[in-house]
């Protein structure tokens, strides 16, 4: 492949620039980004790129195409990419959620074209390319979306491109996707957001001052909470149906620990702590966090 | 003072243990322990002290004690050192809420003694003598109980102990500390116990496996949710009436957040996005955490 767009180019999309550049896998890097604050960090980058702030500024047909703006500006970038795709055009994303998403893309997308959503499984709770890294997708999961009438060429070669990126892939379907990364990444940011929230409540209720004294358990959840607003909120919206169920098997999950702590229910309260300790070893068995205890930073 | 009895030796008596024989705070140093293991662990140390499993094992009269096990023994621990107690003898805790450890005590313990609460704010999920450190109080927050009829000079030697030990000590009544450290650290080991909880029973339900796509979030839940579970169960039942309540905003704040997320009210949810992320803000100028973004450890 000899050309790349990358389209937004903060965290997720400097990091991306990072790296195809540093492992020279395109010819031309073509970068489009409208802030200009993030131009001229880019700038600063020294990478041999072409950056653009309009899409119509690009004149080839393209052969690698990557969204990573917030979701919700999928449609007006699939409209403007139309004239710069073939059929050959790798296309894809870097999206939280997948079903909705590739929904509406692929009713906007120039016939004989393909869109294979994809969804690195990393990041932070910063944003902006300040923070890019060329190794943000090493040793992390990259979810490919793989259902009927997925070209499979553009499948296999769309995999090697995050191999080559250092991602293990997985093949997922997008309604299966969103099912699980509700649970896993979607519910805890939500309720991150929601604790910092009823802490600020709590604290105009009582006229406390307690944040000072978040190092108990807030300060952690607060990291989570400090993530980038326009790019949750297009999370939960695009997620909807998933999130109002994780949102009510969590309230009933916390109506059952308000019954054991209201009755001291004993053994009910004790069988409940140990067994989310179990799952916290699950978590480093499968090398999702180290094993190193936590003792504030 | 000449003499301590640390009763408890886990992560944090042992970490007491630690830091008084480092700084040679007394002449004669008793740890009471049951725990074979932990007896063992605490023999590698090779620290001048005297290891007993039985209280009525010291015969002196002693300058300071602290209790250092679960809440749930202190009834049973006061009942054993009042003879080893006179109105000299300074006592204190180091338990995680205040309240009700502190009537219960009183009711119990030889008159004309005095018991003086405090919490030092610190700890990890990993419990036992074995991850004790002599500078886990360092530069963390150490809450002393000061209310009417408490012994000023006994505060005024016990704030001296914490002091030496490196903490800032900042005193409170135990009512204002149970309702401060409900929200800022019980809440939140509450929710990232039942997050966790969540994550598995949703797992079950739908039989997926899900746990491996824990990067995403859960994982940071999942540490705080390995927490001991006796310690959290005492914290949790002996204050109960502040968790009743910090769960009953919680739940409210959640469902206005499900509101937001079925009827897509964009400026509320972002409203509600943007100033939890002044509180992160806050939380790094107060020094409860640093500025250095977490890319999954």
């Amino acid at each position: 492949m000899k050309s790349i767009l990358i389209v937004g180019c903060g965290l997720i999309g400097s990091s991306i620039l990072r790296a195809v550049s540093e492992k020279k896998l395109f010819k031309n890097i073509f970068v489009f980004e409208k802030s200009k604050k993030n131009i001229s960090i880019l700038k600063k980058l020294k990478i041999k790129c072409k950056i653009i702030n309009k899409l119509s500024n690009i004149s080839n047909n393209l052969d690698f195409i990557i969204f990573c703006t917030p979701m919700s500006q999928y449609s007006n970038v699939t409209l403007k990419i139309n004239k710069l795709v073939s059929n050959n055009t790798i296309i894809t994303d870097v999206g939280s959620t997948k079903e909705q998403s590739f929904k509406n893309i692929k009713k906007i997308l120039k016939k004989n074209t393909t869109f294979i959503p994809s969804h690195p499984i990393t990041g932070s709770e910063v944003s902006g390319p300040k923070f890019g890294d060329k190794n943000l997708f090493k040793n992390k999961w990259c979810v490919l979306i793989n259902e009927k009438n997925i070209n499979k060429l553009h499948l296999s070669k769309l995999k090697s491109f995050w191999k080559k990126l250092g991602s293990n892939v997985i093949f997922m379907n997008s309604k299966q996707h969103d099912i699980i990364f509700s649970i896993t990444s979607h519910l805890p940011h939500l309720i991150a957001y929601n604790l910092v929230k009823t802490a600020t409540d709590f604290e105009k209720q009582k006229k406390y001052n307690l944040i000072k004294f978040s190092a108990g358990g807030l300060r952690d959840f607060s990291r989570i909470a400090a993530s980038n607003e326009i790019m949750w909120r297009d999370i939960f919206f695009s997620n909807k149906k998933n999130m109002i169920s994780a949102i009510n098997l969590f309230i009933k999950n916390l109506n059952s620990f308000k019954n054991d702590i209201t009755l001291k229910k004993n053994k009910q309260i004790i069988n409940k702590l140990i067994n989310t300790k179990k799952v916290r070893k699950k978590i480093i068995q499968l090398k999702q966090d180290i094993n190193k205890p936590d003792f504030g930073r």
